[in-house]
Protein backbone atom coordinates (compact mmCIF):
# COMPACT_ATOMS: atom_id res chain seq x y z
CA UNK A 1 0.00 0.00 0.00
CA UNK A 2 1.28 3.79 -1.02
CA UNK A 3 2.02 5.53 2.10
CA UNK A 4 2.56 9.50 2.47
CA UNK A 5 3.87 11.75 5.20
CA UNK A 6 1.07 13.88 6.37
CA UNK A 7 1.66 16.40 9.36
CA UNK A 8 -0.90 16.05 11.77
CA UNK A 9 -2.59 12.67 11.22
CA UNK A 10 -6.67 12.43 12.79
CA UNK A 11 -8.96 10.98 12.10
CA UNK A 12 -11.71 12.35 9.98
CA UNK A 13 -11.72 14.21 6.48
CA UNK A 14 -8.77 15.90 5.23
CA UNK A 15 -8.19 17.65 2.15
CA UNK A 16 -4.29 17.17 0.99
CA UNK A 17 -2.10 20.06 0.90
CA UNK A 18 -1.29 20.93 -2.73
CA UNK A 19 2.05 19.49 -3.21
CA UNK A 20 1.24 15.72 -1.76
CA UNK A 21 -2.39 16.25 -3.93
CA UNK A 22 -0.63 16.63 -6.74
CA UNK A 23 1.56 13.75 -5.87
CA UNK A 24 -1.48 11.82 -4.82
CA UNK A 25 -3.47 12.83 -8.36
CA UNK A 26 -0.75 13.26 -11.30
CA UNK A 27 1.84 10.66 -10.42
CA UNK A 28 0.17 8.12 -8.41
CA UNK A 29 -3.19 8.66 -10.19
CA UNK A 30 -4.92 7.91 -7.37
CA UNK A 31 -9.01 7.52 -7.54
CA UNK A 32 -11.57 8.11 -5.67
CA UNK A 33 -12.25 4.86 -3.47
CA UNK A 34 -8.36 3.83 -3.83
CA UNK A 35 -6.75 3.40 0.03
CA UNK A 36 -3.44 4.52 0.93
CA UNK A 37 -1.60 4.84 4.48
CA UNK A 38 -0.43 8.38 5.69
CA UNK A 39 1.90 9.22 8.70
CA UNK A 40 3.47 11.54 10.98
CA UNK A 41 6.89 10.83 11.20
CA UNK A 42 7.53 13.10 13.66
CA UNK A 43 4.22 12.59 16.12
CA UNK A 44 4.75 8.59 15.15
CA UNK A 45 1.91 8.23 13.87
CA UNK A 46 -0.13 6.35 10.90
CA UNK A 47 -3.08 5.69 9.61
CA UNK A 48 -5.67 3.75 6.40
CA UNK A 49 -7.36 6.30 4.66
CA UNK A 50 -9.31 6.58 1.67
CA UNK A 51 -9.25 9.02 -0.92
CA UNK A 52 -13.38 10.61 -1.15
CA UNK A 53 -12.96 13.32 -4.19
CA UNK A 54 -10.17 14.34 -6.63
CA UNK A 55 -11.04 16.86 -8.54
CA UNK A 56 -7.74 18.56 -10.92
CA UNK A 57 -5.28 19.08 -7.81
CA UNK A 58 -7.85 19.48 -5.01
CA UNK A 59 -7.64 15.42 -3.20
CA UNK A 60 -9.84 15.07 0.48
CA UNK A 61 -8.97 11.58 2.26
CA UNK A 62 -11.20 9.26 4.56
CA UNK A 63 -8.98 9.30 7.45
CA UNK A 64 -9.37 6.30 9.80
CA UNK A 65 -7.75 5.95 14.04
CA UNK A 66 -4.40 6.65 13.93
CA UNK A 67 -2.41 3.81 15.55
CA UNK A 68 1.31 4.69 17.16
CA UNK A 69 4.01 4.28 14.69
CA UNK A 70 7.53 3.62 15.63
CA UNK A 71 9.18 7.57 14.48
CA UNK A 72 11.23 7.02 11.25
CA UNK A 73 12.70 10.02 10.20
CA UNK A 74 12.17 9.95 6.09
CA UNK A 75 15.11 8.76 4.36
CA UNK A 76 14.94 9.75 0.30
CA UNK A 77 16.96 7.84 -2.15
CA UNK A 78 16.33 9.32 -5.79
CA UNK A 79 18.34 7.23 -8.07
CA UNK A 80 19.26 7.91 -11.73
CA UNK A 81 18.09 4.95 -13.14
CA UNK A 82 20.72 2.84 -14.15
CA UNK A 83 22.38 -0.09 -16.43
CA UNK A 84 21.75 -4.12 -15.65
CA UNK A 85 21.21 -5.15 -11.95
CA UNK A 86 22.90 -2.10 -10.14
CA UNK A 87 19.46 -1.00 -9.00
CA UNK A 88 18.94 -4.51 -6.95
CA UNK A 89 22.32 -3.67 -5.13
CA UNK A 90 21.27 0.10 -4.62
CA UNK A 91 18.18 -1.18 -3.41
CA UNK A 92 19.97 -3.97 -0.67
CA UNK A 93 22.68 -1.01 0.40
CA UNK A 94 19.40 1.25 0.57
CA UNK A 95 17.39 -1.02 2.88
CA UNK A 96 20.84 -1.73 5.28
CA UNK A 97 21.33 2.14 5.52
CA UNK A 98 17.95 3.22 6.89
CA UNK A 99 16.61 4.62 3.34
CA UNK A 100 12.61 4.65 3.75
CA UNK A 101 11.74 5.47 0.32
CA UNK A 102 14.06 4.98 -2.72
CA UNK A 103 12.70 6.36 -6.13
CA UNK A 104 14.31 4.75 -9.62
CA UNK A 105 14.02 8.49 -11.60
CA UNK A 106 14.67 7.73 -15.85
CA UNK A 107 16.72 10.70 -16.23
CA UNK A 108 18.06 11.77 -19.67
CA UNK A 109 20.70 10.45 -19.41
CA UNK A 110 19.81 7.04 -18.57
CA UNK A 111 20.84 4.08 -20.81
CA UNK A 112 18.35 1.30 -19.68
CA UNK A 113 14.85 2.45 -19.33
CA UNK A 114 12.30 0.08 -18.05
CA UNK A 115 9.30 -0.25 -20.93
CA UNK A 116 6.20 1.67 -19.00
CA UNK A 117 4.00 -1.24 -18.89
CA UNK A 118 7.02 -3.26 -16.62
CA UNK A 119 7.41 -0.63 -14.20
CA UNK A 120 5.04 -2.20 -11.69
CA UNK A 121 6.46 -5.56 -12.32
CA UNK A 122 10.07 -4.21 -11.46
CA UNK A 123 8.71 -2.12 -8.70
CA UNK A 124 7.34 -5.45 -7.17
CA UNK A 125 10.93 -7.27 -7.90
CA UNK A 126 12.73 -4.86 -5.93
CA UNK A 127 10.24 -4.62 -3.18
CA UNK A 128 11.05 -8.16 -2.52
CA UNK A 129 14.61 -7.29 -2.60
CA UNK A 130 13.74 -4.69 -0.14
CA UNK A 131 12.19 -6.94 1.86
CA UNK A 132 14.60 -9.65 2.18
CA UNK A 133 17.21 -6.62 2.74
CA UNK A 134 15.37 -5.77 5.94
CA UNK A 135 14.90 -9.37 6.94
CA UNK A 136 18.42 -10.21 6.97
CA UNK A 137 19.30 -6.97 8.29
CA UNK A 138 17.09 -7.09 11.15
CA UNK A 139 14.89 -4.07 9.76
CA UNK A 140 11.21 -3.88 10.96
CA UNK A 141 10.32 -2.01 8.17
CA UNK A 142 11.36 -2.51 4.33
CA UNK A 143 11.64 0.97 2.52
CA UNK A 144 9.03 1.66 0.28
CA UNK A 145 10.21 1.17 -3.19
CA UNK A 146 8.32 3.47 -6.25
CA UNK A 147 7.94 2.40 -9.20
CA UNK A 148 10.58 3.91 -11.97
CA UNK A 149 9.22 7.23 -13.29
CA UNK A 150 10.53 10.73 -14.78
CA UNK A 151 13.21 12.68 -12.64
CA UNK A 152 10.58 15.49 -12.67
CA UNK A 153 7.97 13.50 -10.73
CA UNK A 154 10.12 11.79 -8.60
CA UNK A 155 12.02 15.05 -7.20
CA UNK A 156 8.35 15.97 -6.53
CA UNK A 157 8.09 13.00 -4.59
CA UNK A 158 10.98 13.68 -2.76
CA UNK A 159 9.90 16.49 -2.17
CA UNK A 160 6.58 15.78 -0.42
CA UNK A 161 8.64 13.06 1.84
CA UNK A 162 11.90 15.05 2.46
CA UNK A 163 11.95 19.06 3.80
CA UNK A 164 15.92 18.88 2.59
CA UNK A 165 16.95 17.81 -0.65
CA UNK A 166 20.65 17.23 -1.59
CA UNK A 167 21.49 16.81 -5.55
CA UNK A 168 25.29 15.23 -5.57
CA UNK A 169 26.09 16.17 -8.90
CA UNK A 170 30.19 16.59 -9.58
CA UNK A 171 30.18 19.69 -10.95
CA UNK A 172 28.63 21.17 -7.79
CA UNK A 173 31.33 23.47 -5.71
CA UNK A 174 29.85 23.31 -2.21
CA UNK A 175 30.93 20.09 -0.31
CA UNK A 176 28.22 17.88 1.08
CA UNK A 177 30.61 17.07 4.54
CA UNK A 178 29.75 19.63 6.73
CA UNK A 179 26.04 20.16 6.06
CA UNK A 180 25.43 16.60 6.91
CA UNK A 181 26.21 16.95 11.03
CA UNK A 182 23.94 19.69 11.30
CA UNK A 183 20.89 18.22 10.06
CA UNK A 184 17.93 18.70 11.75
CA UNK A 185 17.26 14.79 12.74
CA UNK A 186 13.54 15.01 12.99
CA UNK A 187 13.10 16.56 9.35
CA UNK A 188 13.54 14.34 6.22
CA UNK A 189 16.25 14.06 3.84
CA UNK A 190 16.92 13.54 -0.06
CA UNK A 191 19.51 12.45 -1.61
CA UNK A 192 19.63 12.75 -5.92
CA UNK A 193 22.16 10.74 -7.40
CA UNK A 194 22.23 10.77 -11.39
CA UNK A 195 22.54 7.86 -13.93
CA UNK A 196 25.95 6.46 -15.03
CA UNK A 197 26.55 9.33 -17.38
CA UNK A 198 25.48 12.22 -14.46
CA UNK A 199 22.50 14.44 -14.46
CA UNK A 200 21.99 16.79 -17.25
CA UNK A 201 22.05 20.78 -16.99
CA UNK A 202 18.29 21.29 -17.49
CA UNK A 203 17.93 18.68 -15.16
CA UNK A 204 20.02 19.97 -12.00
CA UNK A 205 18.02 23.36 -12.47
CA UNK A 206 14.45 21.73 -12.48
CA UNK A 207 16.05 20.26 -9.30
CA UNK A 208 17.60 23.84 -7.99
CA UNK A 209 13.68 25.29 -8.97
CA UNK A 210 11.89 22.77 -6.80
CA UNK A 211 14.16 23.86 -3.66
CA UNK A 212 16.93 20.89 -4.27
CA UNK A 213 20.56 22.31 -3.33
CA UNK A 214 23.59 20.69 -5.38
CA UNK A 215 26.45 19.31 -2.79
CA UNK A 216 29.84 17.90 -4.07
CA UNK A 217 31.37 14.38 -2.71
CA UNK A 218 34.73 15.89 -3.05
CA UNK A 219 37.47 15.33 -6.65
CA UNK A 220 36.92 11.96 -8.07
CA UNK A 221 34.25 10.96 -9.73
CA UNK A 222 31.91 8.28 -7.72
CA UNK A 223 30.03 5.48 -10.15
CA UNK A 224 26.21 5.50 -9.18
CA UNK A 225 26.48 3.12 -7.04
CA UNK A 226 29.77 3.95 -5.09
CA UNK A 227 27.71 7.24 -4.46
CA UNK A 228 24.58 6.01 -3.05
CA UNK A 229 25.73 3.53 -0.22
CA UNK A 230 28.88 6.11 0.20
CA UNK A 231 26.37 9.32 0.95
CA UNK A 232 23.50 6.98 2.30
CA UNK A 233 26.39 5.31 4.49
CA UNK A 234 27.73 9.07 5.49
CA UNK A 235 24.25 9.83 6.84
CA UNK A 236 23.95 6.51 8.88
CA UNK A 237 27.27 7.00 10.33
CA UNK A 238 27.07 10.62 11.53
CA UNK A 239 23.52 9.98 12.58
CA UNK A 240 24.17 6.76 14.66
CA UNK B 1 57.10 -1.76 -4.99
CA UNK B 2 55.89 -2.12 -1.67
CA UNK B 3 55.49 1.62 0.45
CA UNK B 4 56.39 1.94 3.60
CA UNK B 5 55.45 4.99 5.32
CA UNK B 6 58.36 6.83 7.62
CA UNK B 7 58.66 9.95 9.18
CA UNK B 8 61.26 12.28 8.22
CA UNK B 9 62.75 10.63 5.06
CA UNK B 10 66.45 12.09 3.92
CA UNK B 11 68.97 11.02 1.89
CA UNK B 12 71.37 8.30 3.72
CA UNK B 13 71.33 5.35 5.85
CA UNK B 14 68.30 4.72 8.64
CA UNK B 15 67.86 2.22 11.07
CA UNK B 16 63.95 1.84 10.96
CA UNK B 17 61.44 2.66 14.34
CA UNK B 18 60.76 -1.01 16.06
CA UNK B 19 57.12 -1.58 14.21
CA UNK B 20 57.97 -1.06 10.87
CA UNK B 21 61.51 -2.85 11.17
CA UNK B 22 59.21 -5.64 12.15
CA UNK B 23 57.17 -5.37 9.50
CA UNK B 24 59.41 -5.46 6.89
CA UNK B 25 61.40 -8.27 8.34
CA UNK B 26 58.59 -11.10 9.63
CA UNK B 27 55.26 -10.08 7.80
CA UNK B 28 57.23 -9.14 4.15
CA UNK B 29 59.91 -11.27 5.26
CA UNK B 30 62.55 -8.93 3.21
CA UNK B 31 65.82 -9.64 2.51
CA UNK B 32 68.91 -7.30 2.30
CA UNK B 33 69.29 -5.85 -0.91
CA UNK B 34 65.59 -5.41 -1.58
CA UNK B 35 63.96 -2.27 -2.93
CA UNK B 36 61.47 -0.55 -1.57
CA UNK B 37 59.92 3.17 -1.21
CA UNK B 38 59.48 5.23 2.03
CA UNK B 39 57.18 8.01 2.28
CA UNK B 40 56.31 10.90 4.59
CA UNK B 41 52.84 11.42 3.82
CA UNK B 42 53.08 14.69 6.02
CA UNK B 43 56.53 16.20 4.44
CA UNK B 44 55.14 15.07 1.20
CA UNK B 45 58.11 13.24 0.19
CA UNK B 46 58.97 9.81 -0.72
CA UNK B 47 61.97 8.23 -1.59
CA UNK B 48 63.87 4.57 -3.26
CA UNK B 49 65.44 2.23 -0.18
CA UNK B 50 67.49 -1.07 -0.40
CA UNK B 51 67.77 -2.86 2.57
CA UNK B 52 71.13 -3.04 4.21
CA UNK B 53 70.50 -5.04 7.13
CA UNK B 54 68.42 -7.57 8.45
CA UNK B 55 69.20 -9.14 12.01
CA UNK B 56 66.09 -10.26 13.80
CA UNK B 57 64.14 -7.50 14.48
CA UNK B 58 66.29 -4.75 13.27
CA UNK B 59 66.11 -3.29 9.76
CA UNK B 60 68.53 -0.72 8.05
CA UNK B 61 68.20 1.16 5.20
CA UNK B 62 70.11 3.05 2.47
CA UNK B 63 67.93 5.80 1.20
CA UNK B 64 68.31 7.72 -1.94
CA UNK B 65 67.37 11.47 -2.50
CA UNK B 66 63.67 11.97 -1.76
CA UNK B 67 61.39 13.50 -4.50
CA UNK B 68 58.06 15.34 -3.83
CA UNK B 69 54.75 13.45 -3.45
CA UNK B 70 51.32 14.90 -3.25
CA UNK B 71 50.59 13.95 0.23
CA UNK B 72 47.86 11.30 0.64
CA UNK B 73 46.54 10.78 3.79
CA UNK B 74 47.45 7.74 4.71
CA UNK B 75 43.47 5.33 4.35
CA UNK B 76 43.84 2.25 5.15
CA UNK B 77 40.91 -0.53 5.01
CA UNK B 78 41.86 -3.90 7.05
CA UNK B 79 38.97 -5.97 5.48
CA UNK B 80 38.14 -9.30 6.92
CA UNK B 81 38.72 -12.13 4.29
CA UNK B 82 34.77 -12.35 2.92
CA UNK B 83 33.05 -15.19 0.70
CA UNK B 84 33.25 -15.06 -3.29
CA UNK B 85 33.71 -12.28 -5.10
CA UNK B 86 33.36 -9.72 -2.37
CA UNK B 87 36.89 -8.48 -2.20
CA UNK B 88 37.24 -7.57 -5.74
CA UNK B 89 34.08 -5.18 -5.16
CA UNK B 90 35.38 -3.93 -1.88
CA UNK B 91 38.55 -3.20 -3.42
CA UNK B 92 36.89 -0.92 -6.68
CA UNK B 93 34.62 1.01 -3.99
CA UNK B 94 37.86 1.71 -1.13
CA UNK B 95 40.14 2.74 -4.70
CA UNK B 96 37.26 5.19 -5.57
CA UNK B 97 36.85 6.31 -2.16
CA UNK B 98 40.42 6.75 -1.31
CA UNK B 99 41.89 4.11 0.45
CA UNK B 100 45.48 3.88 0.21
CA UNK B 101 46.16 0.56 1.11
CA UNK B 102 43.47 -2.75 2.09
CA UNK B 103 44.61 -5.48 3.36
CA UNK B 104 42.63 -8.78 3.08
CA UNK B 105 42.46 -10.30 6.76
CA UNK B 106 42.08 -13.82 7.74
CA UNK B 107 40.22 -13.94 10.66
CA UNK B 108 38.74 -16.61 12.74
CA UNK B 109 36.01 -16.49 10.91
CA UNK B 110 36.44 -16.44 7.74
CA UNK B 111 34.75 -19.10 5.66
CA UNK B 112 36.76 -18.77 2.57
CA UNK B 113 40.71 -18.66 2.75
CA UNK B 114 43.32 -18.17 0.41
CA UNK B 115 46.25 -20.94 -0.26
CA UNK B 116 49.33 -19.82 1.15
CA UNK B 117 50.77 -20.08 -2.45
CA UNK B 118 48.29 -18.52 -4.32
CA UNK B 119 48.22 -15.23 -2.13
CA UNK B 120 50.06 -13.64 -4.38
CA UNK B 121 48.89 -13.90 -7.01
CA UNK B 122 45.53 -13.16 -5.31
CA UNK B 123 47.20 -9.69 -4.52
CA UNK B 124 48.12 -9.58 -7.97
CA UNK B 125 44.98 -9.89 -9.10
CA UNK B 126 42.93 -7.36 -6.70
CA UNK B 127 46.08 -4.59 -7.54
CA UNK B 128 44.67 -4.75 -11.13
CA UNK B 129 41.43 -4.03 -10.11
CA UNK B 130 42.56 -1.44 -8.10
CA UNK B 131 44.62 -0.17 -10.93
CA UNK B 132 41.71 0.17 -12.95
CA UNK B 133 39.43 1.39 -10.96
CA UNK B 134 41.90 4.33 -10.13
CA UNK B 135 42.16 4.85 -13.66
CA UNK B 136 38.25 5.03 -13.93
CA UNK B 137 37.84 7.88 -11.66
CA UNK B 138 40.36 9.64 -12.29
CA UNK B 139 42.42 8.92 -9.16
CA UNK B 140 46.67 9.33 -9.76
CA UNK B 141 47.77 6.47 -7.75
CA UNK B 142 45.79 3.31 -6.83
CA UNK B 143 45.63 1.81 -3.68
CA UNK B 144 48.47 -0.92 -2.63
CA UNK B 145 46.90 -4.36 -2.04
CA UNK B 146 48.58 -6.18 0.49
CA UNK B 147 48.74 -10.18 0.22
CA UNK B 148 45.84 -11.85 2.43
CA UNK B 149 47.51 -12.42 5.77
CA UNK B 150 46.39 -13.27 9.18
CA UNK B 151 44.37 -10.89 10.70
CA UNK B 152 47.48 -10.29 14.14
CA UNK B 153 50.17 -9.37 10.84
CA UNK B 154 47.29 -6.84 9.20
CA UNK B 155 46.68 -5.18 12.51
CA UNK B 156 50.31 -4.78 12.46
CA UNK B 157 50.83 -3.53 9.16
CA UNK B 158 47.91 -1.17 9.88
CA UNK B 159 49.48 0.52 12.63
CA UNK B 160 52.50 1.09 10.61
CA UNK B 161 50.17 3.24 8.30
CA UNK B 162 47.72 4.72 10.71
CA UNK B 163 48.16 6.68 13.80
CA UNK B 164 44.57 5.94 14.22
CA UNK B 165 42.50 2.45 14.24
CA UNK B 166 39.33 1.97 14.61
CA UNK B 167 37.76 -1.47 15.08
CA UNK B 168 33.80 -1.39 13.42
CA UNK B 169 32.02 -3.70 15.43
CA UNK B 170 28.19 -4.86 16.07
CA UNK B 171 29.00 -5.03 20.10
CA UNK B 172 30.40 -1.77 20.44
CA UNK B 173 28.49 0.68 22.69
CA UNK B 174 30.39 4.30 21.18
CA UNK B 175 29.13 5.50 17.82
CA UNK B 176 31.47 6.57 15.58
CA UNK B 177 30.00 9.57 13.74
CA UNK B 178 31.27 12.17 15.97
CA UNK B 179 34.90 11.09 15.92
CA UNK B 180 34.88 10.81 12.65
CA UNK B 181 34.54 14.93 12.09
CA UNK B 182 37.11 15.56 14.38
CA UNK B 183 39.69 13.22 13.41
CA UNK B 184 43.45 15.10 12.54
CA UNK B 185 43.86 15.40 8.84
CA UNK B 186 47.43 15.11 8.53
CA UNK B 187 47.78 11.66 10.15
CA UNK B 188 46.66 8.15 8.96
CA UNK B 189 43.77 6.79 9.98
CA UNK B 190 42.80 2.78 9.56
CA UNK B 191 39.38 0.90 9.53
CA UNK B 192 38.98 -2.81 10.47
CA UNK B 193 35.67 -4.93 9.50
CA UNK B 194 35.12 -8.29 10.22
CA UNK B 195 34.21 -11.13 7.94
CA UNK B 196 30.82 -11.99 7.66
CA UNK B 197 30.15 -13.40 11.01
CA UNK B 198 31.86 -10.34 12.53
CA UNK B 199 35.32 -10.79 14.56
CA UNK B 200 35.79 -13.39 17.87
CA UNK B 201 36.17 -11.23 20.85
CA UNK B 202 40.01 -12.41 20.99
CA UNK B 203 40.63 -10.50 17.63
CA UNK B 204 38.73 -7.65 19.25
CA UNK B 205 41.15 -7.91 22.03
CA UNK B 206 44.03 -8.31 20.11
CA UNK B 207 43.20 -5.60 17.92
CA UNK B 208 42.70 -3.02 21.43
CA UNK B 209 46.52 -4.30 22.70
CA UNK B 210 47.71 -2.55 19.51
CA UNK B 211 45.93 0.83 20.11
CA UNK B 212 42.89 0.29 17.92
CA UNK B 213 39.31 1.45 19.64
CA UNK B 214 35.89 -0.31 18.79
CA UNK B 215 33.01 1.44 17.68
CA UNK B 216 29.62 1.49 16.41
CA UNK B 217 28.07 2.00 13.17
CA UNK B 218 24.37 1.81 14.20
CA UNK B 219 21.65 -0.55 15.49
CA UNK B 220 21.30 -2.31 12.49
CA UNK B 221 23.84 -4.84 11.59
CA UNK B 222 25.71 -4.04 8.12
CA UNK B 223 27.21 -6.40 5.29
CA UNK B 224 31.03 -7.09 5.30
CA UNK B 225 30.70 -4.96 1.93
CA UNK B 226 28.27 -2.41 2.55
CA UNK B 227 29.67 -1.70 5.90
CA UNK B 228 33.62 -1.22 4.12
CA UNK B 229 31.52 1.36 1.63
CA UNK B 230 30.00 3.15 4.32
CA UNK B 231 32.82 4.01 6.22
CA UNK B 232 35.18 4.85 3.36
CA UNK B 233 31.95 6.99 2.24
CA UNK B 234 31.43 8.52 5.20
CA UNK B 235 35.09 9.24 5.71
CA UNK B 236 35.50 11.26 2.31
CA UNK B 237 32.37 12.94 2.38
CA UNK B 238 33.52 14.24 6.11
CA UNK B 239 36.79 15.34 4.70
CA UNK B 240 35.88 16.70 1.16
Amino acid sequence: MRRLPLTGVLEGTRTLPPDSARYVARVLRMRVGEELEVFDPRAGVAAFARITRVQGDDVELAIAAPRAELAARPLVLVQGYPKGDKLGDIVRDATELGATLVVPAICERSIARPDAGKSAAKAERLSTIAAEAARQCGRARAPEIAPPMPLAEALELARVHAAKGFVLWERATVPLGPELSSLDPSRGVAFVIGPEGGLADAEVQRAESLGFVTRSLGPIVLRTETAATAVLGAFRILGS
